[in-house]
C-alpha cells in the first residue's frame, strides 16, 4: 500500500439543493413521505417547484456533503459526481472546489441539466427530499479514475448511487480498485426507501466484501433486515460487515465492530432548524476520525459535532470552520 | 384617483445574491470597500467568485427585497425588473412570484445573463456587495406598463437604477405616470457611493417633485449633502422633500416631515448574522405602515421589526411570516 494522496474520496449523485420551509400540510397535499427521499422526473420537479415558496439554494448531494465536511475538518478530500455545464453546474463546481475538495469529474456537455433536490423543511426541522437526478443520471464507470481511487485511503459511496442506471458499475469498479490497493470502502445506506429498493444487493455488497464499513440510521437498518427490533438488526449487521455505525438522532450513535459496541451520545443543539445533511456530516466527522486514527468513540464524537452544526442552519454544508469548532470542544483535529 | 390594484410597486435591478461568509482580510486583498456596493463587469465577477468560499444563494435586488417584504406583511405588491431566460433567472422569477408578488416584466431572450451580486459577509455581519448587473442593464422605459403604474398606490424606486444606462428613463416615466394618477413616489438612495455618483440628480428629483418620499441611511444622507453633520443634513433633506426616513442602524430611525421629526428605536436582535437587506426590509415595513395608514411611528416600528428579522440570517429575503411576527409583537397588520 503506497501512501495516499487523498484521505477520503466520495462518489455520489451531485445535486443542487433548493430548500424551502413549509408546513406538513404541503407534504400531505403533495403525497410526500415526510423525512424520505423520492425520485422525481423533470415534469414532477416543475410541478413541485411551482407550488413551493421562496427558496434558498445551497449545493448538496449526500456524499458531496460528507466530503466537504471531511475537508472542513482538515483532511485531503476528493469527489466524483456528474454535473452539466449549465449555470447551476457552475455554482455547484465552485462550491465544492472552494471547500478545498478535488473535483475533476468530466462535466456533461449535453443531456439533462445539473440535478436538483427540492427539499421541504418542516417546522420541526425534518427535511423531505424530492430529487431530480438530471445529469447525475449519467455517472458511469468511465468517470472512475483508477489512479485517483488507488490514491485514496477511504472510498466513500452512497447507496443512492443504485438509482441511476450505470452508477452501480462505477461503484463496483471503484470498490474493486480500492481493495486491490488495500484501501477501505465505506457505504452509507442513504435512505430507508432506497434500502427497500435494493435490500438484497446492499446485503450482498457486505457479504461479498465489496464494502468494509457501513453507515446507517435506525430506519435504514430496520429496513435492511425487515425488522423493527433494533438489537436484532444490529446483531445481523455486525455479522455481515466488519465495522458499522448506526446513527439514532438525538440518542447519538452506536459504533459496532466484531468485538465491541460503543455508544456515543449526540451533541446538544439549541434548535433543530433543518436536518438536511445530518447523516452526511455525521459520516464526515466519523471518517475524519478514522483517518486520524483517534478511535471509534472520538470518531463518533466528531461525527456528532459535525451533525450538530449542520442541523442548526438551512442547507447541508457547514457554515463555520468545523476544524475550529472541533478544537473549541477539545476534539482531535 | 381610482382605487389601487397594488399597494406598492417596486422597480429595481433584479439580482441573484451569491453570499459567502468571509474575513475582512478578503475585502482588503480584493480592494473592496467594506459595506459598499461596487459595480463589476463579467470578468471581475468571475475573478471574485473564483476566490470566494462555498456560497449560499438567495434571490435579492434592493427594491425586490422591499417588495417581497411588503407582500410578506400582507399587502398587494408588484415588481418590475429585468432577468434573462436562464437557469438563475428561473430561480429568481420563482422566488418573487412564490412570495405573492406580481412580476410580469418581459424576460430577456438574449444578451447578458441574469445579474448577480457577489456578497461578502464579514464576521460582524456587515455585507460588502459586488454587483454584476447582467440583464438588469437592459431595463428600459418600455418595461414600464402605464396601467400597472397607475394602479399602484405607491411606486418605490431604488437609486441603483441610475447605474444601468436606460433605467433612469423607466424611473422618470414611472414617476410621471404615478403622479398623473395622484400616487406616491418613493426613492431609496441605495448606497453612499451611488449617491456620490448621482448626487445632483438625486437632489434634483426631490426639488422638482419627481419623488415624494426618501429613504436613506446616515451615510447616504451625509453623502447627499456632503456633510458629516447629521442634523444639518436632515434639515436640508426636510427642506427638499415632503417625507424622509433616515435609518441609523442600532440607533433606530428618524421619520422627518415638514412639521415633525419622530425618532423610532431599533428592534433588539440576538445576533447580527448578515446585514444584507436591512435597509430594504426597513423600507418594506415602513411602506406597509403607510399603506395601512398607521402613522409614522408605527410605520417606523414595522420597518425596524422587518429589518431585525432579515439581519438575523443569511440573505435579504424574510425567512418567517412577517405578518405573524408583527402580530406577535402587537404591531398593526
Amino acid at each position: 500500500m503506497t501512501s495516499a494522496q487523498y484521505d477520503v474520496l466520495g462518489i455520489g449523485n451531485a445535486l443542487f439543493d433548493i430548500l424551502v420551509r413549509t408546513d406538513d400540510s404541503f407534504l400531505a397535499a403533495h403525497g410526500m413521505t415526510k423525512g424520505a427521499m423520492a425520485l422525481i422526473d423533470e415534469a414532477q420537479a416543475a410541478a413541485i417547484y411551482k407550488d413551493m415558496g421562496p427558496a434558498t439554494e445551497v449545493s448538496g448531494g449526500s456524499a458531496a456533503n460528507t466530503i466537504v465536511g471531511v475537508a472542513a475538518l482538515g483532511a485531503r478530500a476528493a469527489y466524483v459526481g456528474k454535473i452539466k455545464n449549465d449555470q447551476i453546474g457552475g455554482l455547484y463546481a465552485h462550491d465544492i472546489r472552494a471547500a478545498n475538495v478535488t473535483f475533476t469529474t468530466a462535466t456533461a456537455q449535453s443531456g439533462p441539466a445539473t440535478g436538483c433536490s427540492y427539499i421541504l423543511v418542516s417546522p420541526d426541522g425534518e427535511r423531505t427530499m424530492n430529487t431530480y437526478l438530471g445529469a447525475a443520471q449519467d455517472l458511469s464507470a468511465n468517470d472512475i479514475d483508477p489512479e485517483q481511487i488507488a490514491a485514496s485511503s477511504i472510498v466513500y459511496l452512497e447507496g443512492y448511487l443504485w438509482d441511476p442506471k450505470d452508477a452501480k458499475d462505477a461503484f463496483v469498479k471503484a470498490s474493486s480498485i480500492a481493495h486491490q490497493n488495500k484501501r477501505t470502502v465505506a457505504l452509507t445506506l442513504s435512505d430507508a426507501f432506497c434500502v427497500g429498493r435494493y435490500r438484497d444487493e446492499f446485503i450482498g455488497l457486505m457479504r461479498n466484501k465489496t464494502v468494509d464499513l457501513i453507515f446507517a440510521n435506525e430506519g435504514e437498518l430496520q429496513s435492511l433486515y425487515n425488522t423493527s427490533d433494533f438489537d436484532a438488526a444490529l446483531a445481523q449487521l455486525r455479522n455481515d460487515v466488519g465495522l458499522a455505525v448506526v446513527t439514532r438522532s438525538e440518542k447519538g450513535c452506536v459504533v459496532a465492530s466484531k468485538d465491541s459496541v460503543v455508544a456515543v451520545p449526540a451533541f446538544p443543539v439549541d434548535e433543530v432548524v433543518d436536518t438536511t445533511g445530518a447523516g452526511d456530516l455525521f459520516a464526515a466527522g466519523f471518517l475524519f476520525g478514522l483517518v486520524r486514527n483517534v478511535g471509534h468513540e472520538q470518531a463518533g464524537r466528531l461525527g456528532a459535532l459535525a451533525a450538530a452544526e449542520v442541523i442548526q442552519h438551512i442547507g447541508a454544508r457547514p457554515q463555520v470552520s468545523l476544524k475550529a469548532l472541533a478544537q473549541k470542544h477539545g476534539l482531535p483535529v
